[in-house]
């Protein structure tokens, strides 16, 4: 029975299901989540119903991530037996072994930043006495973090997206430029966001010939 | 005749040569170096007129470091025929592989040393009616790299040292308790840095002993 299942193009084996990880700013980053629907809610459920119809097809998100989605979303609105399509799964941190050349990136980074956030601390000193103390500090703390969470993962929750993407070889789908830049790094598959609500309709079109 | 190397139990076998990475912290930290001499010059030599003595040992530093240790030293100054017993090897970065939780402890030690940054610049700003910018910049710009550069591996060369002692399952000497507290962490061997020179010496004795 393997052996068919192999010949056949068009059949996926259980073993064989596409495992895709998701990443919140699918459904909260206004620009990605229009195809799906208007608000982070009507987005999420549009996927949901999506997902339903898909049988060859793994979804997971974080449990950090998924959080993260509950508090756009609102907890008490999802219907529950659509969550049966998406697995909650962390990625196993103590397991997973990462390419060592990424510890150099990351403190290369790092350094980069802190030299930035000494420069517009500086021009804040400087600036300190033509505008007030209260203003000059709300632009301060402003500029300071835009300066510093730019470009590259600076959390915990980017950390289990890109490892879980790498331990279940899945495809991601994520809108955050600095996961795209580390899944690259790290050969992970990902697919341009926008193009998500396509990928899912064909893919179910292609079920519906099979069966 | 390998038989024999092990049921003896006082000789080494070249391919049971220990290997020990050393840091440039040794020689230029004065409360470490002390033991060896007072200058990095003088503690460098001495060194390696031990390192001389012991084939049963081999005995490395990054080129990153030994650059950094050349600065101190001063390039022209140091006997070339000894530099034949300390080896420059870089650490094999895109082999080696790196346990992936410790990629959340650099970002959750990024994100707490960019708050104190944040924190630091802030106070800056508030304190910049009373004294001085020019001051005030000085006074920033060395509270920021305290804060920022403290306790944690923050360099190529803190990576490169850490990496080398991995692959090499060496032995770690290092004034640096950033390293100190990473070689924790990744299971590599080190050694309390005053106690590096008795450990030579009495590897020397050893070494006569069992000619």
């Amino acid at each position: 029975m393997e052996e068919n299942i192999k010949n056949c193009p068009h059949k996926i084996s259980t073993t064989d299901r596409l495992k895709i990880v998701l990443d919140t700013s699918l459904f909260v980053n206004p620009d990605v989540r229009n195809s799906f629907g208007k608000s982070p809610l009507e987005a999420f459920e549009a996927f949901l119903h999506l997902a339903e119809q898909l049988p060859s097809m793994e979804f997971y998100m974080p449990p950090s991530a998924f959080k993260e989605l509950l508090y756009f979303v609102g907890k008490d609105k999802i219907p529950t037996d659509l969550l049966l399509y998406l697995f909650q799964k962390p990625p196993k941190k103590y397991e997973l072994k990462c390419p060592a050349f990424l510890l150099y990136e990351l403190i290369e980074d790092m350094r980069e930043r802190i030299n930035k956030g000494l420069r517009i601390a500086e021009n804040a000193v400087r600036s300190a006495e033509k505008i007030g103390a209260d203003e000059n500090i709300k632009d301060l703390r402003r500029k300071y973090r835009e300066a510093l969470r730019e470009g590259i993962i600076d959390s915990r929750e980017d950390v289990d997206i890109l490892l879980l993407a790498m331990e279940l070889d899945a495809l991601l789908i994520t809108a955050d430029q600095g996961l795209i830049k580390w899944a690259e790094k790290l050969g992970i598959k990902w697919l341009i966001p926008e193009m998500f609500k396509d990928f899912l309709v064909s893919a179910i079109k292609r079920e519906e010939i099979q069966v």
